[in-house]
């Protein structure tokens, strides 16, 4: 059978919106970027994933409990991350079309553009100046000096007439409370969810009964004004994190920094994600962020390359540090069995749901050759399919509808069912394969018309093989299938 | 036995804070006011609530799907819901204080006043003023002139210096994307989920072969800035809705709207809430806001009073309608059995999840004399609870140490449990018993001692009895329990 893995995103673009995954915002009013709304299924399999990944932190884990901060924070919170000063990207204005660049990127397609006119050494020469921003007189002011130079005009307008280049904060700002004034009450959407663990990480060590070793997990929104959000789901200006900070024993920081990010490339793994299409990348010392000491991106094959789909840092004792400094309050752990005092070294593992959803998707995806046609199939795990079990009647007889809707509400309050008698049977699988639903039982006369037990047949949406079964073991023959489930080549 | 309910919010509050279901947000830096950080324990319990309405909601309905819009929606979304028009309280700003406060409460306050000075005729006067704002001049002007009259002062500065009314927005605003100019990008945060599911009401029609009458739920975080926000989480700035909108045919509106309120009044009383302490309450026709036909509220008797935890609102074709208006986008329905086209009316069922969180809080919440000492006790129902099970070695020995291990590795995988080994066994049940934790077991030297198989205590959280059981047959027990729990009065 001639089978083809997915190529471009665009496939899983069109799927997602013809299928109900993944529509554009506010559709209706033509849409706002870089913003994504989840429909029933992938509502569906992102509740699915999030599920899974909760649990494998928190239940399965001894020394690991949950949180779940408010995206609204005091806004000393980011000047102790470094957010409020740090977290800019330098950008530079278009005073004919009011639009706004970031510096940085309209050089790079300006070095593009010389190769593509075979301008090497040109090319090479602006690459360098680009490079060493920041060395000459400051980053805003060594952007400005090229653009002036090369003379670099407005992509959309063409015109040559910018402002400054400036620093522009990432985060969302609004302003909060009923005082008159201004600037008092200026509040951020927080930009990442860590921070919500690390100003309760006092709390929790008060209320929890942990020791170190232990971490706290959490779900939750973060918000950034990309200037340049886009390729779908893949980097939004909302979107949705799972995060978990484990607090250490310095010295032991680099260990368990392996060891996490061992433990998270499993957990990809076990999710079903083909094994060739994952790969850990360590970021090069010289390009580590402030607060890190090591880091690695686990990255999946997208078809738009390999790219991040979760972090692991081992950040140090920064952040605590930065917030006993800016809040005052003592960060220390009391070590009992060693009688010493320290601030807790934090790896931490942060994980874009929104990125895992678009990995599965993607890694899932399948056209195959059947008899002359093709079939689109999601061959996700089973655990994550939005539904699990599509239920049919051969045909539209009273019969075989009763056994059906008895099988449906048999199995309905352990399993995500679907109940379709509407098409043929073949359109009916093919619905289900695009769905990524794993089994389909089918009651037909054959089953219903013996003198013994009725039975039905379950289809499998892999191979779609079948096997005949007792109408009464759907159940079980699903969950076992369900447990002993590895993904295919 | 002597048993206390709950009285006062104060004890939920101290309670929340001490074994970490909810913290003040931003703890560290003094506090957020009107947000709250759910800890290790409140952050399973409201995932349990959050599991077991959308799992009755989807999984136990076959017409019903699930929806996960985002926060940031186009800005026309809230022109046509009417929010940027009319979401607004009327505020009055002292200029000494820089303060802002409601205009109508501070005349509830002057009023309040002149009833505890005995001046009755007085406050009836400015109460049938009050009633009557909007039909003088205009709501601001009316205030405001009640204001000046009765020379009412501002609370904190006690001067006379105000600035007129105004109406206040309570959408949270904030900037998107990169264009330099001030008001074009404006973007709100939503203040209500319902508008989610209805600018996707025709993607999910389009996607998810759905007929009238069919549901889409969902769950998620809205916020309004509220001036007067207060009462622990029963109202805060940030917040989360779990809403199903349940599209109908006009006529038989009303029919469903009886069908959804008594639907929803008894998933309350199947989480475990006392009958005694719910009720419902219809919105008298004068008073229903502008979209509703009906409406009414399920309320809880919270500490602080009747108030309400869920609005069950026939909401007629307003919304769709609204926005066919706006979009331009058709939102008709063509019912193929009738021929006939029309837009769905509309039943909304809306429940706080903060407040039901509170709600299960407080119902749960005794204080109970047992030997001349008070246990304080989360009497919630099992399926809620954070931990399912403590499991404890009676003391400090590898024998004890080893089953107790053993068990707590065979539950982990099917339930939340949590092993502890230190203080005395007394005071291990009392932490569960404040965690609201329904089962514990110990692991005695008579348990591992006998010649047959290793048995245990179980000991019941609700009545504090205990039954001696096999250690290999603890999670059978546990699951029977937990199915036929039923709440104490």
């Amino acid at each position: 059978m001639s089978v083809t893995h997915l190529d471009n995103l665009d496939k899983i673009v069109s799927l997602s919106k013809a299928r109900g995954f993944i529509f554009q915002s506010s559709d209706i009013y033509g849409g706002l970027g870089a913003v994504y709304d989840y429909g029933p299924l992938g509502a569906e399999l992102k509740r699915n994933i999030q599920q899974e990944w909760w649990k494998s932190m928190t239940q399965l884990h001894d020394n690991i409990v949950g949180l779940d901060a408010a995206i609204f924070m005091h806004p000393r919170t980011w000047e102790a991350s470094g957010h409020v000063e740090g977290f800019n990207d330098p950008m530079i204005d278009d005073k004919q079309s009011n639009k706004r660049y970031r510096a940085d990127m309209l050089i790079e397609q300006h070095i593009l553009k010389l190769r593509e006119k075979g301008k090497k050494d040109k090319a090479d020469e602006i690459q360098h100046l680009l490079d060493t921003t920041g060395t000459r007189k400051g980053i805003c002011e060594d952007l400005y000096e090229i653009i002036m130079d090369e003379e670099i005009r407005a992509p959309e307008s063409g015109a040559f007439d910018w402002t400054e280049v400036r620093q522009f904060n990432l985060m969302f700002k609004t302003h909060y409370g009923a005082t008159s004034s201004g600037e008092d009450d200026a509040i951020y959407l927080r930009p990442e969810t860590a921070q919500g663990i690390f100003v309760n990480y006092k709390n929790v060590m008060d209320t929890a009964r942990v020791q170190v070793p232990f971490g706290i997990a959490q779900i939750g929104k973060a918000f950034r004004n990309e200037v340049v959000a886009r390729q779908f789901v893949f980097r939004m200006r909302e979107f949705e994190q799972m995060e978990m900070q484990y607090f250490v024993e310095p010295g032991t920081d680099q260990d368990e920094y392996e060891k996490w990010l061992e433990a998270r490339l499993n957990w990809h793994k076990k999710m079903g994600v083909r094994e060739s299409n994952l790969r850990t990348s360590p970021h090069p010392p010289d390009k580590l962020a402030h607060y890190a000491r090591a880091a690695a991106d686990i990255q999946y094959k997208y078809p738009i390359g390999w790219q991040e789909v979760e972090g692991i840092h081992n950040r140090t004792d920064f952040d605590l540090s930065r917030h006993q400094e800016y809040s005052g309050k003592k960060m220390e752990y009391y070590d009992q069995q060693k009688q010493e005092r320290y601030i807790p070294y934090v790896i931490e593992t942060s994980v874009g749901l929104d990125r895992t959803t678009l990995m599965i998707l993607c890694d899932a995806y399948r056209e195959e050759e059947v008899d002359g046609d093709t079939r689109t199939v999601l061959k996700m795990n089973p655990k994550l399919a939005p539904t699990k079990i599509g239920i049919f009647p051969l045909i539209k007889k009273d019969k075989l509808q009763n056994l059906a809707k008895k099988i449906e509400a048999d199995l309905r309050d352990e399993f995500n069912v679907l109940y379709d008698e509407s098409g043929s049977i073949g359109k009916r699988y093919r619905r289900q394969d695009e769905a990524g639903t794993p089994f389909c039982v089918t009651v037909d006369f054959d089953g219903v018309e013996s003198d013994g037990e009725d039975t039905v047949t379950i289809r499998y949406r892999d191979d779609m093989t079948q096997d005949r079964i007792p109408a009464a073991k759907v159940g079980d023959f699903v969950r076992d299938k369900m447990k002993n489930w590895s993904p295919e080549d």
